[in-house]
């Protein structure tokens, strides 16, 4: 199954850089090396130790390209458990390619989107879900996405799923052996015992099946959604979060057309910020066609964010603020569950009383300035309380990717098949079918069950030179 | 002058991908890292030979931030000559950033532009001409100046300077004997060897001066200047030659409004192509400032391509081909000097006939389709037959470097003050201030005369974590 070719593709980022380093793996890595490579010290590299690292020049027909260092992995010591070189060469783009090309003149062939990492799969190195983790650590951009992906890569989850897996396949070859004694009508299987590891799997399954809300969440962004009329402040906002100017401010009302998404990392967690138009009653049909609209972006939020003119709620006495209550009212009714959070901005512009006078009439705004940066830690403090961190915290396992958590509810849906057979004391033969598509399900996770379609989804989402 | 302290730095370009290498050096490199990496075999890292690479987790606190390789050179075996840590991450910005600060709070500082090299030079693992070689590696986008900066790295043009350098410094030692003994009129220095090594210095200098129109152009790109009327084709022609739509091409007369530039790598050398208005003789002010800019760009370029539309010589019976004859003549005495080739470009829309009379009138004109890609090698061959590569074919040194170039003229100009001097028969101590006056020049270039000012100015330009 595993291209027997020797394979190169550049492993540090495009572009340049100070250094660069291109990676072989293969059979012929070590000779394929040897052929471009001549070592300072006038050693073979053929013959050095693994995990040793060489000086020396890449030269092709007496022409020097670079001066490089050549470090050497001997199988199955290395990535991939193949034998593997990396060249660390001099950063320019110019240089990558040449020797680049140079390798491919030699034999090596270019490696497809993660082809190192397969190889490392098929080779025993890392289980299925820990070299999907190898993605996901690198493409993870905050601290909680991070930690998830190295719990995984680590085999926290895979572990506990091959444990059960193991206990589940003694059960079921037990229930097997029965089936060979079907006339004796013997129990091999405990059948107490057997119910007791049912719940345990079920109750794991279920918890791990859970974490995916936290852990899509996590992976993907909190989306929050900003209600707002125009000209409140949202942009302003959103950069004061930000730090930075991302979006265009503007003293124009409506200045943002079409909703648009930005993403930031608060206390190590992403967000993605929704903007949206106001929900106020219109009898406009463009407009009233951007408040379902709204309605439609809360729907797919996780937390609420409501923003209000604070200088506009004190005028007309208190029909504004009135308003305000009547049409939080509006979403909490829509959205009984989504944590709302009410904020009156351009505080700067309001006296004392009036901040009293707010504050009375609806306890829980949050007032804050957006231009003035004032109030934004209380804010960043009330988003990250609605993110349920505490499974991160403690560490457990939290599902992140979409294969796995379709595999484990499949997986659930059989051990509960299981679960109702042995409880109606179905035939073994019957139940055995079960367990044998349970086994199959927590297989797909770890990749004791593969095939090349899966495979190929998985590592075509990887990028070049991993 | 080095500074004790330890520092770090992104090695391999920024940005997201495979690996990363963060690279540290410094007294402390090897205690810092053991601080952050637990390596997977337990071994502490710091009783470790040079050149070994070890697998580990990078952990801080009890929490674990990647699994990583860390490679281990011990001074003086390093780039450096200091201890080297070289840190191979995951390849995720969020995880090259963690990792960085980690280390900074370990007591690591960011380390300075061209920093690594300076330490290698300040510990005497190159000399100055070679680290400023190291920044051209880095930068050299095309064949030729990869070449010589390659041949620069290695030591070919400052190992020449140094030998000449040690020559002089010993007559110059003789020199100063005989200031010793002034009063008894002797000659230690053997005044037909000191003549005919000023005659080999004054030789090689030349040389390396001479090589610097050659050096400059083949490290800038060749200037090629596009003289050509409206709509005649110029941004097609660019097109075709870079083989991708990167200027704007339209059917509208006048689309390149100021002089753009463009570079392209043809056969290993650079070429800069600047666009420029026609020369036609004209009553109108804005063109004729157009005329004057476009001379202006001649002065600069180092060949000529006077691009005509091919169709329109042939109207109006041979009128146009005088026309086009009277252009060129002006363009060759404007400047004698200067290769000059036409162009009849639209070849397509000509018949054979009309070829073969344009051929007869302006026997060295090129005919060529941009639109169809007729002719375009033609072209290249032309300029290329302009560069004079026979020093670079021929390995010769070359001098790419204006620091350089200004203290050879000038070490020149010193040698010829002893050339004159002896032979006009100086003192001695006279000649010696000439002779220690060019040793300083001499010193220059190698490094082995320095400040910090100068120092400062070279490795500025480096990138960060080289």
């Amino acid at each position: 199954m595993i291209s027997q070719e020797t394979i190169v593709a550049l492993a540090s980022p495009s572009g340049a850089g100070a250094i660069a380093v291109i990676r072989l793996s293969g059979k012929e890595a070590l000779s394929i090396a040897e052929q471009v490579f001549q070592s300072v010290s006038g050693k073979s590299i053929s013959k050095q130790k693994t995990h040793t690292i060489h000086l020396g020049h890449i030269i092709d027909d007496g022409k020097v390209f670079d001066q490089v260092l050549l470090s050497i992995f001997i199988n199955p010591h290395s990535y991939t458990g193949e034998d593997v070189v990396e060249i660390s060469c001099h950063g320019s783009t110019y240089i990558q390619q040449q020797i680049i090309q140079l390798l491919l003149r030699k034999g090596c062939r270019m490696a497809q989107a993660g082809e190192f990492t397969l190889r490392a799969f098929l080779n025993g190195k890392l289980d299925l879900s820990q070299a999907e983790a190898v993605a996901d650590l690198i493409s993870s951009d905050n601290e909680a996405s991070h930690q998830i992906a190295m719990q995984q890569m680590r085999g926290g989850f895979s572990n506990e799923i091959a444990k059960l897996r193991e206990e589940l396949l003694n059960f079921a070859s037990l229930i097997e052996l029965e089936l060979d004694f079907a006339e004796e009508d013997v129990e091999f299987a405990d059948r107490t015992q057997f119910s007791d590891l049912l719940n345990r799997i079920e109750f794991v399954l279920k918890r791990l099946i859970d974490s995916f809300a936290v852990g899509n969440v996590i992976k993907n962004g909190i989306p929050v959604a900003i209600v707002g009329e125009p000209n409140v402040g949202k942009s302003t906002l959103l950069n004061a979060l930000l730090n930075e100017e991302r979006a265009i401010v503007s003293e124009i009302a409506g200045t943002t057309r079409d909703t648009i998404e930005d993403e930031l990392v608060i206390g190590g967690i992403g967000f993605r910020f929704i903007d949206t138009a106001g929900i106020r009653e219109t009898k406009d049909v463009v407009e009233s066609i951007g408040i379902k609209k709204t309605f439609e972006k809360i729907e797919h939020a996780q937390v609420v964010v409501y923003l209000l003119d604070g200088s506009w709620m004190m005028e007309d006495g208190s029909h504004n603020i009135k308003k305000v209550q009547i049409e939080a009212e509006k979403i909490k009714n829509q959205f009984p569950l989504k944590p709302l959070i009410i904020i009156a901005n351009k505080s700067d512009k309001l006296s004392s009383s009036q901040i009293s006078n707010l504050k009375s009439e609806i306890p829980s705004i949050l007032l804050l300035s957006a231009k003035e940066k004032i109030g934004i830690d209380d804010l960043k403090t009330q988003l990250l309380s609605f993110v349920n961190t505490g499974a991160l915290r403690n560490n457990e396992t939290i599902v992140t990717n979409t294969r796995h958590y379709d595999s484990l509810l499949k997986a659930l849906e059989e051990i509960q098949k299981v679960k109702f057979g042995l409880q109606s004391n179905l035939s073994s033969d019957l139940m055995a079918i079960d367990i044998k598509q349970a086994l199959y399900y927590f297989g797909e996770i770890t990749g004791e069950v593969t095939n090349d379609e899966l495979l190929g989804n998985i590592f075509a989402n990887f990028c070049i030179g991993k």
